[in-house]
C-alpha cells in the first residue's frame, strides 16, 4: 500500500493521526479472560498479551493466522571507520542466504507460520559515513520509510521487522543516543563481536556522529545517523499501526528504529511489544527508556528479527488460550 | 511400556542405571553449531538448547516432530485441612475439561503440535491427609510411578508432564522441603490464590507433615507427603530418560516431583530443562536448588504443564535453527 507521506514533516503528521486500540474489543477481551477455566491471573503475562492483541485487532476473541516477517537490509558508509568484525560484503551474502532459506530467521519464520519477505535496500550504495555528513538525504530517508510502509501486507495480523546490515549496531547506537539521550558509551556495544580496540573505535565514531548532527528532531536523527534498514523498519512499524496490526519488536537495531517513532510521537509504539532482551549491552537501557518489558531473555544478539520471531510463539500461545479455552460455565467447572 | 520396577528400591536402581547423553552427537552438534551462518554465540541459549537436545536424542542434527504432553490428576486428603481456594471436586471437573479440549493446556498442546494425554488417578480415592499419616502406601506410590512410566510414548521425542490436583501445591511444598531442606514457610505459597489466613494454615499443615514424616530418603518423602500425580510425573520423567526423550519441566508441582528424582540419584534430571519460572513464590528457590535456569518467566502459575508447553515453542525454534540453517560454506558467506 502506498505511503501517505512524501516528506519527514508529513510522516510526522501520519504518526499523529494513527488509530488507537478498540475500546469495545479491549473490554470484551478482559471480560472473556475473567470467565476462562483458570484461577484469576494464572496465565500471567499471557492474559495481558491476549487483551492487548484483541484491542489492536478490534475483536474480543482474535486469532493469529497471518504473521509477516519483513527483513530490510542496508549498507553503511560508517563501516569505513572499522566498526564491525565482519566485512560489508556480508550484507549482500546474507541477503542471498535469506532468499535461499538458509538463515536463522528463515527457520524461525517457518517454525511459527510466518510469511517472510526480504528487502535489500540499495546495497551497492551505502549511506554516507555519518562522521563526514548526514547518513541520508531527506529523499533517501523518505524512500526507505516508504519502502518499509509499502512492505507491510494489510492482510497480515502480526508484524515482525528484522534487519541485516554490517555496521548497523553503530548506526543504531548513534540514533539511540540522539533520541533517548546519554553518551555514546552508554549505547555502543560489541555488535557481532568487535574486540576492545574495536569497541573504543566504535564509541568514538558514535560520539563524533553525535557531535556533528546535534538535533532535537527524532526523524532528523534517523536521517543523519541511521540507515536505510532502520528507516524502513520505522516505516513498516508505522504502517502496521495504520492497519491495526500489532508488532513484535526485535533487538537493539529494531528497537532503536522504533524509538525514533516513540520520540517523534507519544504513544506511537503502543501497538508494539518487546519480543526479547538482546545480549547487545544497551538493549536493556533502550527498553527501559521505552517502558517495554521483553517477553524473552535468552541471550540472542543476531538481529534478523530472530528474537521477535521466537516471541511469535509466545503470543500465539497467549491467543490460543484466550480464544480457545472454555469458560467456567461452558465447562461446568466451579469457579472457587 | 511396562515399568521395570515394583518397589521403591527397584525404582532407585532404575534411576541409577539410566543412560547419559550421546557423546558423538554432542560433539557433532557443537561442531555444526560453529559452522552456521551467524556470529559465534549470536543465538544465545538457543545454541546450548540445540546441542543439549542433540546429545539426548543421539543425533547431531535432530528434529522435534512428536512432542507428548501428559497430564496426571490426583486428589489430596490434606484438602480436609482447608489448604485450597477451590473445592476438591474441581479436580474431576478439570479432567473433564481436559478431555473435552477446553483447558489452557489443550490450546497450548495444539499450538505447539504436541499430542496430549490425560490420566486421572483414582480421583474418588484421595491420598491420606499427610498430617495424619503417610499420603500413600508403598503399593499406591509404586502404582502411580508405574502409571507415569507407562504413559510415556517411547516414539515421542520430547516430554512435558503436567498436573491437576486441588491441594497439590501443599503436597509439593512438603515434598520440596523434605528433599531440598529448609522450613515449611520457605516452600509454601498461595497456590491458586489462598488469602493470608489460608497461607498461614497451609504453612502450618506443611510443617506438621514434615514433623510427622522425617526421612532422608527422597522416595519415602514422595510416598509420605506427595500425591499420585506427583509420583506419576516422577515416573514419567524417569521413563523419558530411559527412552532418551528430553523433558521440559513445568512449574512448582512438576519441579517438586522432579526434585525427588534429582535427590534420589545425582544427574537424574540431566535430560530435563526448566520450561519457565512460575509465579508460585518458591519456584525460583526450587530451580536454584536444582541448578536449572528457566527458559521463560511470564508470571504463569496455572500448572497443567502450561508453562512447559509454551517452552516447546522455544525449543522447537532452537532446533529449527540448528538443523535447518545453512553453514558459511553452503551459503557462501564470509565468516569474519
Amino acid at each position: 500500500m502506498q505511503a501517505p507521506f512524501s516528506t519527514l514533516s508529513e510522516f510526522q503528521t501520519t504518526l499523529a493521526q494513527a488509530p488507537g486500540p478498540d475500546a469495545d474489543a479491549l473490554a470484551g477481551a478482559a471480560d472473556r479472560n475473567g470467565q476462562l477455566t483458570k484461577p484469576p491471573g494464572a496465565l500471567g503475562r499471557l492474559e495481558d498479551l491476549a487483551i492487548w492483541y484483541a484491542g489492536w485487532r478490534g475483536m474480543a476473541r482474535p486469532q493469529i493466522s497471518a504473521p509477516q516477517v519483513i527483513i530490510f537490509a542496508g549498507n553503511h558508509g560508517v563501516c569505513a571507520q572499522g566498526v564491525s568484525a565482519f566485512p560489508p560484503e556480508v550484507t549482500v551474502q546474507m541477503v542471498a542466504n535469506f532468499e535461499h532459506g538458509g538463515a536463522a530467521i528463515n527457520q524461525l519464520s517457518q517454525a511459527f507460520g510466518a510469511k517472510m519477505d526480504v528487502y535489500p535496500l540499495q546495497l551497492d550504495q551505502p549511506t554516507q559515513d555519518f562522521t563526514q555528513g548526514p547518513a541520508m538525504t531527506e529523499a533517501e530517508v523518505i524512500a526507505a520509510l516508504q519502502t518499509g510502509w509499502a512492505a507491510v501486507d494489510p492482510a497480515s495480523d502480526l508484524l515482525v521487522t528484522g534487519e541485516m546490515g554490517i555496521g548497523n549496531t553503530t548506526a543504531a547506537a548513534a540514533v539511540a543516543a540522539a533520541v533517548l539521550g546519554g553518551e555514546a558509551a552508554d549505547w555502543t556495544g560489541r555488535g557481532t563481536g568487535v574486540d576492545d580496540a574495536g569497541l573504543d573505535r566504535k564509541t568514538d565514531v558514535v560520539a563524533r556522529g553525535l557531535a556533528l548532527h546535534a538535533t532535537d528532531n527524532p526523524l532528523e536523527a534517523l536521517r543523519c545517523l541511521g540507515g536505510r534498514e532502520l528507516a524502513a523498519m520505522a516505516g513498516a512499524i508505522a504502517a502496521a499501526r495504520h492497519h491495526s496490526i500489532p508488532v513484535i519488536l526485535d533487538g537493539f537495531i529494531c528497537t532503536a528504529a522504533a524509538a525514533v517513532l516513540a520520540k517523534a510521537h507519544d504513544g506511537a509504539l503502543d501497538h508494539a511489544i518487546a519480543g526479547h532482551l538482546s545480549a547487545e549491552g544497551a538493549h536493556q537501557r533502550m527498553l527501559d527508556a521505552l517502558g517495554k518489558a521483553p517477553l524473552l531473555s535468552l541471550g540472542l544478539r543476531l538481529g534478523e528479527g530472530s528474537g521477535a520471531a521466537l516471541a511469535i510463539g509466545v503470543l500465539k500461545g497467549a491467543i490460543a488460550c484466550h480464544s480457545g479455552m472454555a469458560t467456567f460455565a461452558e465447562a461446568g467447572v466451579s469457579d472457587g
